[in-house]
């Protein structure tokens, strides 16, 4: 089956790549292989050879490659790239990109986000971009917040919650674009006037879900909008997965906000781990099938528990300066009593006062151990003495961090 | 000042214990190394000598123990005790047990649960006891549900759900008797008709607190109510504590069900881990404080996630016997499919038939592929053609186990 040749400059990088981001599949790793190998340029010129049958098969300069396709593998894929090859046209999918006001980004560009190089010969081939097109920059602070379509308005709610949180500490929120909680996510993060990013599985001229079209036109004005195919490429189950990957390999961390025991947002966890970032998962009520994918998730331990923006950010930020603030809880005066100071108080009655052996025995306490005990907690306004007979404090002060002051 | 003798016999080992359990409070350590290394009734002599000043002050015996106490620990202590033997009558409070059908249990005793000597000197020093008495036997399969008296109905809810699949895989439900989630557990034990134990802070005589008054005696009809301190002893604050390393040490695991930050179920949780012995938490909503403490468990990996009975009979059971089932979720036909069969059936038709050609160019297939996947898929039921035309099978068989079945 003999190919025309290709009808634009090849050796133009970004229209190389741009063409490689039509012929390949997202995470195609021949396709990987042979651009990292050859140069975009120079693979697709051995393609179209290839392709029409008058080029050894398997390229000479990916024999040094550790991890080379098989002969086998290489013919396939040079079977499956064949039939896009007529149609290939990146000059004008760059032009439409254009018109709507985007970049394709490629290797090389100061604006890419080079975590994304982590996935190896899975890395995209190219990166077409509406909205913010500094990608490098939206990713260097970033959290993915990611969850099921079906979730429920606990999880929308822990999502928006988590997003503006995240916001407020400057960190850019990734997400999918979905339903459920992909939008709640992004949602929370434009209210809250922070920088969000959506990946898509289809090409970046459509706004896909419909359902979403509004929300996906605030994201591209508060961030962007980023897909590995080109505009016109619909989403497919195949495009929904690996574009998964790219969320969890663009983000310094991902949450897992609510997800059933299929969910889709366990496949962006399981890449964010392999990629070795960190993994968060929201718990939920043990009674709900929405979260039941996070509670597999800690009860494996492939994530840590998450239940608020501190701790997300814990997750994804620097250390020492994203480190959460300490829970507060409720501190009370007696906490700072040891053994037998805590003992003596627990013993003292709330209002009438008790004589010192009473309270000796109520204690289980020595008459000398009990009067240099009740000394000690009416020196920290524990304990209160009337006529040598004793009670709690009316008034105890307020404990402030780990000392004890006078109320 | 002088103190009388002792006006039972002290070398009855059971009165002797009996006496001790009033004298000490629980979790005495000094008490606990002098009953050890003396035995309860040489502990007791001595201490009515040490008492009225005519005895050393450490029993020469006690030289032996690794871990003894200082001269000054053992002076305090002495002084401590001296209070309660002037009304020492532990044949009274025997005799009160026995009128509520109760039995005194100490080391030795067959039917003592051997577990709590895992404390060490914190070792309770005897058990008092009403309902069914063979501790050990109830201790041999059991799971300590605990949390806090604040609960939510969530977490009522699945304490009394933990504890009726508990009972179901044939466990004891151990818990505090409190109001919240300890009642709960107990609850939903009686009501799957299983045995559960109730250790209560203070003596077995007084089912407290008294609004559980009933539920109480339907815990002592169905397996038993256990105290460390003599009929007629008051729960304290320092007992309610105490006997949480009770019900620790008692349980092969322990689940913290609902708890906030400083729920006293933490502490349950603490001297479980302490005599490692298996921790869980469940879950819940992060909007919800009585769940936060539960989640800390989780963040610093102190327990393991538990959302079902299944998962809590994993922990406190037996390995092989007590492994929780996989779960099914909802497993789909092409859940079988490879990587290219799965891209192949994502690109067929839902209704409308599509050309080979077409099916190819939609899954990023060479035609070849196409074809010869096409025909696995015909053959696993799951694409059905006509006039060489493709489309989604419209009845799909039913995935059983991790076969492919026709439907």
């Amino acid at each position: 089956m003999a190919e025309p040749g290709p009808a634009f400059d090849v050796d133009d990088p970004v229209l190389a790549r741009a063409a490689w981001s039509r012929i390949a599949e997202p995470g195609d790793q021949v396709a990987g292989a042979l651009v990292t190998h050859l140069g975009a340029g120079d693979a697709l010129a051995w393609l179209y050879d290839a392709a029409t049958g008058t080029s050894p098969v398997v390229p000479r300069r990916l024999e040094q490659h550790p991890e080379r396709p098989s002969v086998g593998r290489v013919q396939r894929a040079v079977e499956r790239w064949r039939g896009r090859l007529a149609t290939l046209d990146p000059g004008r999918e760059l032009r439409a990109l254009d018109r709507l006001g985007g970049a394709l980004l490629v290797p090389g560009d100061p604006r890419w986000p080079t975590a994304v190089d982590d996935l190896g010969d899975a890395a995209p081939l190219a990166l077409w971009v509406r909205g913010e097109t500094d990608l490098g920059d939206l990713a260097r602070r970033s959290v993915a917040l990611v969850g099921a379509r079906a979730c429920t308005e606990y999880g929308r709610h822990v999502a928006a919650d988590l997003a503006s949180g995240l916001v407020d500490r400057r960190f850019t929120i990734v997400s999918g674009g979905a339903y459920g909680i992909d939008a709640a996510a992004h949602r929370g993060a434009i209210a809250a006037r922070g920088r969000t990013v959506a990946f898509l599985a289809g090409g970046v001229d459509r706004l896909y879900p419909a359902g979403n079209t509004d929300l996906l036109q605030a994201v591209l004005d508060e961030g962007s909008i980023v897909s590995e195919v080109p505009p016109g490429s619909v989403p497919s189950r195949v495009r929904f997965l690996q574009r998964n990957r790219l969320i969890a390999a663009f983000s310094r961390a991902t949450v897992v906000v609510e997800a059933a025991w299929r969910s889709g947002a366990l496949s962006t966890a399981t890449h964010a781990s392999a990629l070795l970032r960190p993994v968060g998962a929201v718990p939920g009520p043990v009674t709900s099938m929405a979260s039941g994918g996070c509670h597999q998730l800690l009860r494996e331990a492939k994530a840590v528990c998450v239940t608020d923006a501190d701790e997300a950010a814990e997750l994804a930020g620097d250390v020492g300066t994203d480190a959460p603030t300490p829970r507060a809880g409720r501190p009370a005066p007696q906490d700072d009593l040891d053994e037998l100071g805590r003992r003596l108080w627990d013993a003292l009655p709330l209002r009438a006062h008790a004589a010192v052996d009473s309270v000796a025995r109520a204690a289980g306490l020595g008459l000398d151990e009990t009067l240099g005990g009740l000394g000690h907690l009416e020196l920290a306004g524990l304990a209160e003495q009337s006529g040598g007979r004793w009670r709690q404090a009316a008034r105890p002060p307020q404990r402030v961090g780990s000392t004890v002051r006078r109320g």
